[in-house]
Formats: C-alpha cells, sequence, structure tokens
C-alpha cells in the first residue's frame, strides 16, 4: 500500500493490516463495502490548527471588517478583546457574548453567500508562522491515508467541530470529500423568498449543540446512519467518536494524531474546547488500545503543501 | 436512454431533454457532476403510499404489539382510535397526543435495534389490496430514472417526510440508496454506553420539525449542502424543495407524480400532512411549469414488482 509520507511503525503497520484484514474477501474480519465508513476529525487531525483555529481567524478577520464600518459594534468590550486576541479577556465576558457577536456577523448572509466568503477568504489567507496559504496546511500522510481508504471501497467523512458551511467551502478540494460527506457544527438558516427565489439565510444562533463529544456519535447516526470502523482524531472532543467506532460489532481502527513536533508543526496536548478539562486524548488512546500517530516519529512528511 | 417503463410523451421527453442537456460537455446547460445533485420524495413518488403510509401501518402494528402487552396503554382512547383504524377520532385528541403515543413505542430501543424492527416487518408485511409485499410496490419509472441518473453522474438522494431510520432501513436495497443519501423526519437519540458498548438510543421526541413543506429545503441544505437541480414529489408538502432546485442558477428539472391511475393504483390529490389546506402541488405545477407525470397515461408499468 502506498504511504509514502508515513514512517515504518506501529501506526503504519495498524492502518495497513486493518486495511487489508476489512478489505480479504473471505476473511474472518471482512466488512462489505457499505459498511466500510470511516469518519475523521478535522482541525489538528487533516490539517494545522495552530496558533488558532483556521475558522477562528476568517471569523476574527470577518469582525475586523464589520468592527471598521460599524463603530458601535468596535466599542463593544469583547469585540476590543476579540480584535486585540485577548482571548482571555474575551472569555470573561462569557461564551455566549462571544458566540452572539460572532454569529450576528453572518446573520442575513444566504448559505452561497457564505460559503463564497469562506472559499475566497481561504484562497488568500496565509499562516502567521509558515508563510503559505492554511489551504496548503493539510496533513500528508491523512491525505495518503484517505486515498487508499476511497481506492480499498471504504466512504470517508469529514466530522468535524468547525462550522459546517466552512469546511465544505474547501472539503472537495483539499479533501476530496463532496459538501454532504462532511458533518459539522451548524447555524440555524431559515427558508426565504428573495425576488422570486428560494434561499435559505443564515440566522444568529446555533443549530443544536456544538459537534464536539458525545454530538459527534449522535450527528454520525444523524447524517451517515451507519457506525464507522475507523475513526480519526486529535482531541478529547473526538473521544466519543472513537470509542463509538470501537465498540461496534466489526473490527475496527482509532486513530489519535499526538501533536509532537514543534519543529515541523505544533506540540501540545489535544484538548476539547467544549470540555477543557477532560482526559488527555492520548491517555485514552492508550487505556483503551487505540493507535496513537506521532507526528515526530510516524510522518517523514507533514504538510501538503 | 433506457426507460422502458416510461411511454413516450411530455413527461419522458422533459427528462431525456434536461439529462441530455446538463451532461453534454461544452453544451450551454452543461452542470459539473458535482453539482448534479437530485432529490426524491419517498411515500407517493417512489413507493405507494394508500390506503396509509407504510410507516403509518409499521407504527399501527406495533402499538397493537405494545397494547397487547400492557393493558394501560390499549384502555387510551387515543390508542383505541388509532387501532379501531379510526383516525377522524384520533385526531380529536389532538395531533400531541398521536405522535406522543407513537414516540413512546421506540424509545429505549437502540437505532440498531430500530433499523432490525423496521427491516424485519418489511421483509414479509404485505400491502392490504394488492396481497404483495410493501416493498415489491416501488414504482418501477422512478427507479428507471434513477438508475439513469446515476449513471449520468447524478447523485440521488432521497428527501423524505417519512422517519430517516425507518426509510434507511430499506433504501439501499429497494433504491440503491445508501443510509447517508436519505434524509428525513428523525427522533432525538442520546448517546449512551451500555455494557461498555456506546449505543444511541431513541427518545420519546423528535428532533426539529417534520421534513415537509420549508424543512425540505433547510434539511437538504443542512445534509447535502447543495442546491439540487432535479426534484421529484407527489404532494404540496413537496412543493417548496422543488422550489428550490427550480429557483437555482443552473437548469432544473421538477418532476410532480399525479395519482390518477385508480385502476393500477390510487387517485388522489397529493396533499401536505403538514399544510392540508396547500394549494394541490399539481396546480403549483401548471402554474411554475413543473412537468407533470401522469401515472395512467406516462407509465406504461408502475410497480417494480
Amino acid at each position: 500500500m502506498t504511504l509514502p509520507s508515513w514512517n515504518d511503525g506501529a501506526a503504519r503497520t495498524a492502518i495497513v493490516d486493518f486495511v487489508e484484514a476489512v478489505t480479504e474477501e473471505g476473511g474472518t474480519d471482512f466488512v462489505p463495502p457499505a459498511e466500510r465508513i470511516a469518519v475523521l476529525d478535522n482541525d489538528g487531525t487533516l490539517w494545522c490548527e495552530r496558533p488558532a483555529y483556521v475558522q477562528a481567524m476568517f471569523v476574527i478577520r470577518r469582525l475586523g471588517d464589520a468592527a471598521a464600518a460599524r463603530p458601535e459594534l468596535a466599542r463593544q468590550p469583547v469585540v476590543k478583546a476579540l480584535l486585540a486576541g485577548d482571548l482571555e479577556t474575551a472569555h470573561q465576558y462569557g461564551i455566549e457574548a462571544i458566540a452572539g457577536v460572532l454569529l450576528e456577523l453572518d446573520a442575513g448572509r444566504t448559505t452561497e453567500e457564505f460559503t463564497r466568503d469562506a472559499a475566497d477568504w481561504l484562497a488568500a489567507a496565509k499562516h502567521p508562522r509558515f508563510g503559505v496559504r492554511f489551504r496548503e496546511l493539510t496533513y500528508s500522510p491523512m491525505l495518503e491515508l484517505m486515498d487508499l481508504l476511497r481506492a480499498r471501497e471504504f466512504r470517508v467523512f469529514i466530522v468535524t467541530g468547525g462550522g459546517v458551511e466552512f469546511v465544505r467551502a474547501v472539503g472537495e478540494e483539499l479533501y476530496g470529500v463532496p459538501p454532504d460527506d462532511i458533518v459539522g457544527s451548524a447555524v440555524q438558516v431559515s427558508f426565504e423568498r428573495r425576488d422570486g427565489r428560494v434561499v435559505l439565510v443564515r440566522q444568529a444562533a446555533m443549530l443544536g449543540s456544538p459537534n464536539e463529544g458525545p454530538p459527534k456519535a449522535v450527528n454520525i447516526q444523524a447524517h451517515i446512519g451507519r457506525r464507522p470502523i475507523l475513526a480519526a482524531g486529535n482531541s478529547a472532543g473526538d473521544r466519543e467518536m472513537l470509542e463509538y467506532a470501537h465498540t461496534g460489532e466489526r473490527p475496527s481502527l482509532c486513530l489519535v494524531v499526538d501533536h509532537d513536533d514543534a519543529e515541523r508543526e505544533y506540540a501540545y496536548a489535544g484538548a476539547a474546547v467544549t470540555d477543557p478539562d477532560a482526559e488527555p486524548i492520548v491517555d485514552t488512546a492508550s487505556r483503551l488500545g487505540w493507535t496513537v500517530v506521532s507526528m515526530r516519529r510516524d510522518w517523514n512528511r507533514v504538510f501538503a503543501r
């Protein structure tokens, strides 16, 4: 199997063995193609999430534009803190205040307009440390894994805590994953007719909970309707999704990307946005026998650029 | 193009012309494969919905079983009316009372158990008039249409007012549509661990609104993330979905199945469950230039059995 960005080692072996086992006709671990469902987290699993989520940088940029046009917005303390990059102060105003400000930004935009906004920004915006566009900071080994899975008749889904519309703006181009195979956090939209055309208009409210933790498993069922046999993540927010794959009746493979490479990328313990006190996912992985992927040791190449 | 169950006529011509136009490389109406999204209603569009929705018969059967086991349930007036098939009386207790009783039936079942229940029932249950299994009462011309669309690199989705888990139980086998390509009404599920396994457990509450009317368009965006270019339905509950396809920037085809064949199937005007006073969909179709498919005139064969 062609996984040129992967070094020989336990992680690569686990992947190769698993894919061989579930695709070998007549083998005891054979899984029919229809049930070969793979779910992959996005931020920190498929592309770089440091120093901040790509979408957070997009939203802050949009907030800056809005504040420039609307002085009364710029005067709000929470907005000032956000624009200064002072997240600690911003958090003192509460997550509802932050969410309220950010959700308001795109309220009234149609889904089609929002997708264009996001795609346009992503076409040019650059990473502050690496100096290349964010879109070039996808992980080469994970793209190879996705290709391998598709070649072996897996269906590959992205299950992200990020906004589903944001990831959809680039999912096909970056990962070969079409919009309907992306599951994420969502805002409410309303059905409207404008100039005789039906449009769907973003509201300043989330649709249900953020897609992190238990909701990842629930939304996999709502959207995909089958239990995955392969799941990959990098934070405690992916734990329940991995557990869901792990405890099915089929053989499964659970991968945890460990960011232990300060030189080529970053070194940090993946934490859950919605549950900062959760057990580090690498510890969960050791406890449950999941496969930890060390960026430093297992990948001879990090970025796809 | 092979559409053997379709008679020559305006409907068949509209389908053939549309598919040719959007798939002809270099043509003015060409639509790239990624945007060839087709959405089809299920009940009354892909299979027979009379004398009652197939799922309603499943639920009444489950209610009968539950009432036999639990006398206090059998004594409820709304349950008595439902089991007697007296929907008029049942409706006097209000739609919430009906929904409450029915949603309670499967509360506590895991999604995997429910899928098996539904698949088991559908494997054997027979239609009261035609004496064959419900699953044999899919419409041959619509299966041919789906095959044609897939051969031309369309993605074919079912967008149903029915319960998504119910339709998923047979979607792949009956229509070649995998679970993740089925969008429907949904109940809430909870994330639970039972005997060390993650399971998703059905609750006695709907998740959002029934997937009828404007929610069909909203849920197409939530689930598929692209505006369809082909939509087919048979009731006023499909109107907004068809309008959504019709008013995009791409060429579109909107099909309305007209049940005008009392001899081979049924003759009735498709009404919206959630909006009984809505304009008949065939009138909407005439007004907006959509293609009406007359079961009597356009189909030389109705059922796939």
